[in-house]
């Protein structure tokens, strides 16, 4: 059994002093240190730092505990996001017609592998719903037209907001969230994207690796930002491919990536282990 | 002490009975295969083919192969290329500043890892020079400025000319060779880019994959052709990098990775493993 | 829609014309090549083949087919195996309590990313039953006790003869098969081992890989035989792991590797393109 | 220009308050923490930290650096190591008579890609003196005979002395050293290994690869101990083999890892960021 942990992210310029202020205040109120990560930025100068610590034995309570530290965030100026580890996430998950994602979040939820509380399937399809259901998680259809695509967004984002979801997930959504969807939730829409970004971005990415003639086809898992395939990205990874494979091929390889890749950004993300700096994350993997 | 082989490489439009056609003239002419490998691209349905035979038992000369094999080349019109590996080819290593590369190439050629002979190295400077001196190589100092650039390229086509330099490997030349370079050798240059084409095209890809923050970053190496960086592509990897990596970080990871994807196309390619099909290869690895 | 393919092996001493024989052969029967995949041990001058063809334009019958053929066999003293792509092989996964395996080969069956048919899942514990049967694959539960080991493995081989099952694919089933067991189906059992074999063969490889602190862990699938985590290897795969990484994260991260190394073994065995050469594989993928 | 540093690397017992404690202590003495890892093994709860800081503002003298911190070292039963990277460690380069490492090491040396100087080679063969001495490394050659094995290993330990040599590379060095010299520099030799340990210990690991079948070869560099291949791992890779590779093509596939695995080694350890854990290594790469 994990013990319960506070997870403690900053931001703020480069100072002498920081680690030292920061962990000095947890060993004070007995926060006992579990991990701590920390980056400076070398053209910017600017500091990154997570910390997780043991929660039982806090000398505070939760809910004053950046109060507590206020002088310290003063005094760096801090930006500050603090999570707890008992206060799982509630998650939403995406998905369209194609099942590989969306089964393989369900399952790794199910079993506990992913921290958090897979809340909801929602899908512009019905192929999701067995399994969902299955699973014993809602599913919510909500078919998608040009025409009625503002009016189902609107739905979403109350049914997300109804529900309590914390992370949204596109799990091969096939639909562009529109720009208010993306701005209700910044930083907390990860999507997958079945090619190495920034190559092949746009439609199709498979079509274009194989007409490109590729020796490698790869996934991406980035958070979802109003431009689109241009998010800060989380997570990576590719795998060989021939001349051997036709598109179809691509396509089968590249499913165990997206899995795998869409499910540690996933992870990553609902582990706090992920800062937005800019238009690009710090991973502390 | 590997057998003289012959190297036959085929093109033609797919039909029933050309691998039969092909190793049965084989067999009556006492060519024993050592390795066929064959391939049909399912949208254009062309076929692809190499077959490696022992030389040493041929019953026809090697000058009159084809010619015996006429009535095949024509019945299924092929386009056919023969070569015999105990004709090694005479390659030229282009280089700038940077040494990784053709220091890679010196050592694997010396040591015979590579076939083929390292014939010269060119450079627009001469921090390569004792490198290749002491490899017992002949260096050619050939420095390019925007005017001179003409006049050294005509030097330069003269050189491999006389040399008869069969094969080009640009090792991270930074000069932009002009289509008349290109021209006169198709499919026999050979580039190293540093990035994960079709990511990060042009100028200083590690600089832009640290813009971009990737969690990737690639080589790949290709044949050179009119358009920059769009060349075939023969060999790619990529590596695994993080938000600690700063751009010397990814220049200094990228080293490794430009070195083994250079020497692998370089070996294919003289191993004569590659076809050109259209502005893709068939990688017969 | 891909077209039935025959699928021929073959595996004889090698000598001069066993291609243009086989391949001549097909033609002259209206066997469309599609691919032809062939292996020359240096050591033991073993030749092994596979050729795939269109069936659909057989001048032959297919049971007469290898009759056809066999002045050919007789004549290199072939070893044949012909299957053909439209008699798929029934399937049967053996499992124990963790799902991950099973899952994943359960979603990949239905989605016909696997061919053939997954027959039925048996287990020696109940927790794979309702995935099995939500996706519409029978459940049979066969608990092992010492003592009731003989006869459950007896009720096993009936049941697997009875539903005609091909192959059968351990997805971390944590019995050891008896000899028996194995005998029966030779070169038909395949299974996926947590770790990079050699390395950690035996009971609780990810422990001994912690306590070893390697910096990578694996997996292997691997056809069964008589000597434990010794059966010819048709699949590996590693990933990079750190000191951060305690043997629950090895177990987790593993999970992901074992699944893709066992489902590649599966479609390769499946596809034909397997062939046992003594202790080891030839995996014409 | 990189800054000079002090690495201050930590080993104690897990205590609330060591973090603060150490990062305070560089607070107060103005050396500005550049990076910041610690680990804490949930086994032995024993903490091991690495921090760096920049030494240019220190308000403390180096040699009365660890007397200054003395009251925090007490405290928490620390054992430290204090290395400035102003004071470059001296390398020997140990090999035989295959040069694909040395070579390696000399060019990265040469370019300053590995931090240190590369003080002399040493061989028991004279195959790498050239290339020694054109990089104007002092090349020692002391051949070994089961005879003169311990006075010539009693002639290295001296020189290795007299030169004020900090850390020994075995780079494909083919003789097994003595207790006596391993002994003489704990934790400061390091070897690379052609597999992938465990897998493959012992004498001509490529043949024993090709004889298994695996599908993956790897590379090991370790820190020598008195159990010849047993000592704490620092970095493996592995890269992809098939049935068509003889072991030659192991052997040359091999020599790209060793390589890379090796470098990375020596250059994790030359920068302070490898902690020796009982018979493991905690790597703060």
């Amino acid at each position: 059994m994990r013990p319960t942990t506070g997870r403690l992210l900053i931001s703020c310029p480069d100072a002498t002093g920081v680690v030292a202020a920061v962990t000095g205040f947890l060993a004070e109120h007995r926060g006992n240190l579990l991990e701590a990560d920390q980056h400076t930025d070398h053209g910017t100068r600017a500091f990154s730092m997570r910390v997780e610590f043991e929660a039982s034995e806090l000398s505070v309570r939760r809910d004053g505990f950046l109060e507590a530290m206020a002088s310290i965030v003063d005094r760096f100026r801090m930006r500050t996001k603090l999570e707890w580890s008992d206060t799982p996430r509630r998650v939403a998950v995406l998905c369209s017609k194609q099942t590989h994602c969306v089964s393989d979040l369900l399952w790794r939820f199910a079993e506990a592998e992913l921290p958090g509380e897979l809340a909801m399937v929602v899908s512009n399809h019905t192929v999701a719903r067995s399994a969902a259901e299955h699973a014993g998680v809602p599913f919510h259809h909500l078919p998608v037209t040009p025409e009625t695509k503002p009016e189902q967004e609107r739905a979403m984002l109350e049914l997300l907001e109804r529900e309590g979801i914390h992370t949204v997930v596109l799990a091969r959504y096939m639909q562009v969230l529109s720009p208010g969807v993306v701005d209700a939730m910044p930083g907390r829409i990860i999507n997958i994207h079945h090619s190495f970004l920034p190559a092949f971005a746009g439609a199709k990415p498979y079509h274009q690796a194989f007409d490109r003639g590729v020796k490698l086809i790869g996934a991406t898992s980035h958070y979802v930002t109003a431009e689109l395939d241009e998010g800060p990205i989380i997570a990576q990874q590719t795998r060989t491919v021939s001349h051997r494979d036709g598109v179809e091929d691509l396509v089968r390889k590249g499913r165990d990536l997206e899995r795998v890749v869409l499910a540690d950004a996933v992870r990553l993300h609902l582990e706090d282990k992920v800062l937005l700096a800019g238009h690009k994350t710090i991973v502390f993997g």
